[in-house]
């Protein structure tokens, strides 16, 4: 099924896992995709930044994404194709589509600085994937250095008809979600799904300025759906009690670069991947860290009891 | 008295308080100086880049510096001198002590790449503005744009003995601080005091691994200087229970751009400084971020009575 | 003699001359600016990038401007204004105006970006100045890092009426002046003076593509004249013989961050400056450099006579 | 045979024909390397960043590379490897080289920033691609945006046996290799070889500094082997009296972005490639433009009668 402009809920972002010597671990990919379905998300989103899709080569990207696909069954999986040229962009694409994802997912390269720069850049890569595949549009200038005005995204959504979700991960990025969705009332802009990452820490927020979910990689998707379900539901007071319960393990993810590490120790810790080892470059994590993980970890357990697990190893990570 | 490598606890980080029209609002410098005396800060930061200093001429730069510096009284006084070429540094460092600040703060410029280009940029700063002057070091990559490392900072300080106080604010940074503390006990790094910015986002850690306090501008220094205290004294729970109660505020000031104006809205609605305004270039603040902040302060006074404060004036900000 | 739209011919950027110990040497901008006007120069341009604007605090800069415009009687003088903030900008612009300045030039801040951060700058600064002050927009990417397409610079010479002027040194910039002469052709754009940088290394195609003439800081002002002049009378073979036997020299002067240091030695081997000195910090040159430009002097001497100079002392720079 | 650390001469860097619909243009990936080899180049680079090497996929990068190998015969052929992530870099390096490549070229990814940073990466790129490759370091700043310090080169260089050679286009550049020689003559650095880019701009004085040679795209490579020689020869007059004549268009050539099409449009109307097409996204050449390239050439042709050609066809490019 593919992805649509109503396209709602909870999309993990899912890490690559890989064997301690840097082998893609296709039964980690099997049992992450497993855990995303039983928890509830409505997708997962996979070779995004998070997922180390440039430390891999071409076959293997392919490989990754297919397994994920074809595991995840009845979730929509989103398989991230950004390239340093299209000719790139569009293997991956159309191999994605033909193992069943549901849309694929595009980031600009960091050249880019005039508006027009960006409106065209998106408008040949749509034309060099096809415009038959749905397509996401990641805003994430912290990490991409790359800056989108409200107006542009709306030019780059109206010049494509399969663009039909903007990730939504600008920094500060409130006011964007309401100025966009003023943009579809005034009737500027057609509609599309709006999902938030961020390692959610807006989330609270997001939602109530118009976000249709999550799309990020907190390693408690639980969360994640908890919140979205509340906020979607007018329970903002249950929304936010939740939130914050979470928020200083949300924010201590939310460090750039530090955060995969975080999380592939967090899902390594629930049983979820087999080992937390990044391939190179790759950030490791401190025994102080892992303390510190830990605690917070305690702390979140005496509010949400999901998060009081026993370690899957006593060698973690 | 001049800062020292032993200086710690909270140093607020001050904005400039404007009128609306956009003139420097002395009256309300004396309240936010006397404010941040009151609740116990240690010492007053102002000039930074919280505080719209390059949106002031050479003149009334030092006009606030000084009003600020006399009426601080027995908290020190560290004035940010940050500017784009060593005569406009040395002028207001000069000028700053002879009001009898207790030390200057200087941030790196945003083209200085390479290890040798930083390190001779601060032994030439030293020297411009004089060895007599007790200077703190900045090291704000997501703003500044000048990547520290760990060598780099101790290079720094050993080349230059009234480099007192490293301003932490990198991100991630908390192994930063363990590894500068390790170079200590082995020897290779004299003291030097470290205070922590970043909005406080990371202060609960920060301090465990450790910082001498805080150095940033949170609306609510009395959090800052708990937390600071209740860590120091070894309460670790409690210094993290308080800290979570305003984690969703804090992470929402430390929004970049946007952040500035939260803090004023705050500090106007606490009654401390008379209007919001800044100078232009300068965010706004709309109806619903104001809302949003409100129903974040009301979640706070659950906890923190502090909190719990009346709008100043029906018109706030 | 305010500056106009129809401002045409050679307007030399001026370095700074400085004493060996880094003060101000008036007698040398004297001399300098005598050399301007001796040699034919329509204009001057102080404080710019060239002239270590930033390097010299408040009062120094102010001063400088007025010496250079005292001294340059019938020769306008445009003086450069950019600075971190607007009240900085705004106390240079009005002080050089009484002192008789023909206008300002405003370069953007390296932190713009998008389309429309760059178009509300201008509309700022200009607010700022005040619309009597006629100014120049300076569009360099290679060191400014903000890039202008043509349609933003449209926009900001059509929101500003007091804009008059554009400083060209995009790379590549040939088919900007093209794109902005159609403009005026269509009627979208009013006329406006366009006048080019880059050390003059694309004069020879720039004046050909409807450039207005040269402002930059070949040492060597006299080629600059000539080739503007050599062009407007259509003479296309001569103005490109004479232009090749400076390119050489042209080249060499145009390297980031060394080029000062090979102007200033030119400057001070012509006896129009007594020292080659910069402000800290400042890039020197080296022995073997300065062989290498005597050589390309000697070279550039065996087609243009006026290069034919004996060194100023032996001691040079 | 394997590139290694004597290397010298002149090596062509080469752009990739396609057809104008954007396939791969094999013909021309003969006929182009048959002419470098005619010519008398000693090597030839490809897939650089002249190359278009990102906008193929990693099974059009292994076939262009192994057209141009196995046609180069006796000429060493270098293949860019550069990649966003190791395994990419390793498969086409390890491909490269069975298919009979001298050696392989990595250029910085643009994130780097410290010194550290720098030095690991291509600590790992080694790693990844096996020591028993040798590599070229590309240092290119201004595309790149990375900043090598001569230690920090002296380092890596150290730190890998492989590495064999520097592709050296800082700018300014002539200290630069002053001082890496010097460190050779110290003791400090090994031998290795220097071959020049920039497109030859400084290519007449980096000979004089001790460069091996040159390594560049200029559409002439006949006056880059002939300036080479000339001045190992020690016939400085000669050297620069050729070099000059050839510079207008060199430089023209040099402009960023627009360079390849120029190129492209000279090798065409050589004869050499049959169409001027890039991929997208790719800059064009107006008809203005060609119009300049042209009265440069014929320019040149008055000194160097190799630029006496006529088009291979009327509607060139």
């Amino acid at each position: 099924m593919k992805l649509t402009a109503q396209a709602a809920g909870t999309f993990a972002i899912a890490p690559t896992p890989f064997h301690d010597d840097g082998r893609i671990d296709d039964k980690s990919i099997d049992r992450l995709t497993d855990f995303y379905a039983e928890v509830g998300c409505d997708g997962v989103t996979v070779l995004g930044i998070l997922g180390e899709a440039p430390k891999m080569d071409a076959a293997e990207a392919q490989q990754v994404a297919t397994r994920f696909i074809k595991r995840a069954k009845t979730m929509q999986t989103i398989v991230g194709v950004s390239a340093p040229g299209f000719a790139s962009m569009r293997a991956l694409a159309r191999a994605s589509m033909d193992a069943g994802a549901a849309g694929v997912m595009i980031a600009p390269p960091p050249s880019l600085r005039t508006d027009d720069q960006i409106v065209n850049y998106f408008k040949q890569a749509e034309e060099a994937i096809g415009d038959d595949i749905p397509w996401v549009l990641q805003d994430y200038p912290l990490t991409l250095s790359v800056i989108f005005t409200p107006a542009v995204i709306r030019k780059i959504v109206m010049d494509s008809k399969s663009c039909v979700m903007l990730k939504h991960e600008d920094w500060p990025g409130l006011e964007k979600i309401t100025t966009l969705r003023n943009f579809q009332k005034d009737g500027s802009l057609r509609p599309m799904s709006i999902l938030c990452g961020n390692g959610g820490t807006f989330l609270d927020f997001e939602m109530e300025r118009g976000a249709d979910g999550a799309m990020t990689g907190y390693a408690f998707p639980e969360l994640l759906i908890d919140v979205v379900k509340l906020s979607k539901a007018g329970k903002r007071d249950a929304a936010h009690d939740l939130f914050d319960a979470h928020l200083p393990l949300i924010r201590y993810e939310q460090q750039p670069g530090a955060g995969l590490a975080v999380r592939k120790y967090v899902l390594h810790k629930r049983g979820v991947i087999a080992s937390s080892a990044q391939r190179k470059p790759g950030a490791g994590i401190t025994a102080t860290a892992k303390a510190e993980v830990d605690y917070l970890l305690s702390r979140v357990a005496r509010v949400d009891k999901r998060a009081n697990f026993q370690p899957q190893s006593s060698a973690a990570g």
